[in-house]
């Protein structure tokens, strides 16, 4: 039977693999750091007016050494991760300037930043704690990376996103992760963290992308190469012209990771998406997005690495039904595309220039729908239970049958701020949206946080580090 | 890799179909209607107590017989529609008593009805007219069909819904579906309408909806046969048990059509969810309504039959974030099942109770933006246009680039009521939601709607009989 997920033939992958090999050849992927632009050449890999020329064996090569799965450790193990398979790991909304609240703005601030790092922390559906979870505009920007390292450290012990704005954010990352592993020997090839590579659509890397990328990839940490192309402006306007830049790109930047330290951990993976056509800006919410996504992660499949998708998004500035639709699909696809790591998970709005708590606690909750999904359905004679259908009979009950005390507990998804009220209950109760019990809850997951243990001696070396950096 | 969507195996399968047997073999499906018995009985069934025992046989020789896919003609031959295969019809939402605007109830009057058709005429996305599109309160109970007949009719000219709350509205609608096509005559075996037939779960039929299904059987109409069951309280709390005592009321039904008219058409569905175990109630946007869904309709494709399945449903009464959540992961998730018919595509919330002319919209959209997905990627050299990328190469940019222009309009879904500005223009425009964007396209559609032409002769006759019919 058709099946409608299955959007990626053999074909079409060896079509678009074959065009990437071609665009490597032909076209070239331009780095702008002569750092990099040296490791290539010192692998004899054709380098001419600062772009990069690959060849089939140097792709080969690459994906020979880079691993199919692998663990992120946390500071506390039983938050660690296994990255690949078919594990699914959810981090934060990234990137965002602004915090937005019921339709206003603010610019983000360090103690929203500790406050999202708090809810990550008491979250029963995030696994990984992010980075730039907005940006604290209160912070000089060359310094912003090493308070939220430290804030990530700190408020709570999942494991962490680092900074990739630089080669010295990105060194920092690394010195203050291995200041909490208790040296910066224990992380060498031990994966603690992540760097988001993103390339510099179309066909390039910026010297800072590239030089985080080196970084992260000498200490054997992980780099989450991946990007945001916009078909239409900074990449083809054809969907699978996007798939051919934005593969040719990821791949790029893995190769380079594995020329720096083969062996060293990756992921494959995009948030790219359309331009909207009217206004000429980034449309996220796109159902073209989810497509993308879909493919996307096949495409990493086949390469045999982990994936990533994006989470939670949209074009929507507050918490209205579009927010849902869009947030809700691109999530979904995800999910069951096959993905491994969702950045954006929780809290984007506006086409990634807001978070919002309230949104957060609201994308939390479709992760944990999509994970109770992912449990499956679990057919098997014991649970089909006969006797029991044969007991109640037909025209019978099951409400008060004791095959249904045993387990309604354990059988449904129990949502935390979803409401299942009948119409009279909901207008009792002051006609509340989902927004209105997302805020209440936010306050009290903000209450019951309380801060992770940490040795003394570690928090003190930290706060030392970041006061004396530059 | 492993599949996530894919989650029913063969083996699965072939353990809930072997209990449906079991069922039927040891628990039977009660009729409670003489007529359907006496059927039964007549094809050497064994009945005892109205309760009807099928054999192994019995189900194979009616699978023998469905059709896998066939056409369902409009009265504007534009407008058939072809259900099977990889098809996908869409309908609107189905039985609501209220209709709900802003959290605010009334009960539904013909008026709104008959402003739904007009929505359904004047739709991109919807292909399939209702009935019970809100039920109208200011028509006595027994003559709604009659009037919602008519105004299915004459307001809108793609195929439509009859009725099936009793054998004499099913009847009723025939008539007037034979008028409106030239005669009774014209329609025998030719499918031009459908009645929704629902089990009285558990493993019953009430007398209504059984002698419904005959009579559609009889003329060759289509009898879509699905139910609502409540894992929990009218069906097992696990979901394999709920599977089993779901298809084992479908495939009752189903033998029931074949027997009266072998070879009529049918479609095999649920919309069965879980019961919120906090408050007793119906929950339609649950995570396992979902999970349901995909079992439902892979296990329809394996029986060869055309499925159906839920649309945007949610248990919200507002179109807020909620409601765009449980709306899209219900209509993504059964469309990219395989589902062939959705009833409640558009316009549902608060878990049945009411329709709103907003959130139709707003579904609409959904299927809009699914629709384009549905047609993949298009992967050809020809679409990657290798040619371009090698010219615009490492650095450029596609905005301005002819072959941009050439497919921006082509490409790239284009949304009707979903909003992409940034943030000041938003603020600047209202901050208005999708409920305010709806508002005001709902009132254009229906400027826009005209009434499609009609026969002066076939009307005079339709009006004749609503007014004449007991």
């Amino acid at each position: 039977m058709y099946n409608r997920m299955d959007i990626l033939s053999d074909k079409d992958f060896d079509l678009l693999h074959e065009n990437t090999l071609r665009v490597f050849e032909q076209v070239g992927v331009a780095f702008h750091s002569e750092k990099a632009l040296d490791i290539f050449k010192r692998h004899d890999i054709k380098v001419e007016n600062g772009v990069v020329y690959l060849g089939a064996k140097d792709v080969e090569k690459a994906l020979a050494t880079t691993p199919s799965s692998y663990k992120i450790h946390a500071r506390n193990p039983q938050h660690d991760v296994v990255m690949g398979g078919d594990n699914l790991v959810i981090a934060p909304g990234y990137g965002a300037p602004f915090v937005v609240k019921k339709g206003v703005q603010h610019r983000a601030v360090l103690e929203d930043y500790r406050n999202f790092c708090k809810l990550v922390q008491t979250s029963n559906h995030i696994d990984y704690n992010g980075m730039l979870m907005g940006d604290p505009s209160d912070i000089p920007a060359d310094r912003g990376h090493l308070h939220m390292m430290l804030a990530n450290l700190v408020n709570c012990d999942k494991p962490f996103i680092g900074s990739s704005v630089s080669e010295r954010a990105a060194l920092d990352s690394i010195e203050m992760a291995g200041i909490a592993f208790g040296g910066k020997e224990n992380i060498q090839d031990k994966p603690v963290t992540m760097g988001i590579i993103s390339s510099l659509s179309p066909l390039a890397y910026s010297s800072e992308m590239a030089e985080a990328l080196i970084v992260y990839a000498e200490y054997g940490q992980v780099n989450m190469v991946a990007l945001l192309s916009q078909g239409g402006s900074t990449a083809p306007v054809t969907l699978p012209g996007l798939l051919v830049t934005q593969n040719a790109e990821i791949l790029a930047g893995i190769v380079l990771t594995q020329l720096v330290n083969p062996g060293s951990p990756v992921i494959y993976g995009s948030t790219s998406t359309v331009t909207d056509m009217k206004t000429g800006s980034l449309a996220i919410g796109a159902p073209e997005q989810w497509l993308i996504q879909n493919a996307t992660q096949q495409m990493g499949q086949r390469y045999g690495l982990p994936t990533r998708g994006s989470g939670g998004i949209t074009d929507a500035h507050c918490l209205d039904m579009q927010a849902g639709i869009e947030s809700a699909l691109s999530l979904g696809t995800t999910v069951m595309s096959g993905a491994n790591f969702l950045l954006h998970g929780c809290g984007i709005l506006g086409a990634y220039i807001a978070m919002s708590f309230e949104k957060f606690l609201a994308d939390e909750e479709i992760c944990g729908m999509l994970r109770r999904n992912l449990k499956g359905l679990g057919v098997t004679e014991e649970r089909i239970d006969f006797a029991t259908i044969k007991e109640v009979g037909p025209g019978g009950e099951y409400l008060t049958h004791p095959a249904t005390f045993k387990h309604c507990r354990t059988e449904f998804y129990l949502p935390e701020i979803m409401r299942r009220n009948d119409y009279s209950t909901w207008s009792v109760k002051g006609k509340k949206e989902i927004f209105d019990i997302a805020e209440k809850k936010v306050e009290e997951r903000l209450e019951q946080w309380r801060e992770p243990e940490m040795d003394g001696d570690i928090r003190a070396r930290l706060e030392k580090y970041v006061e004396q950096a530059f």
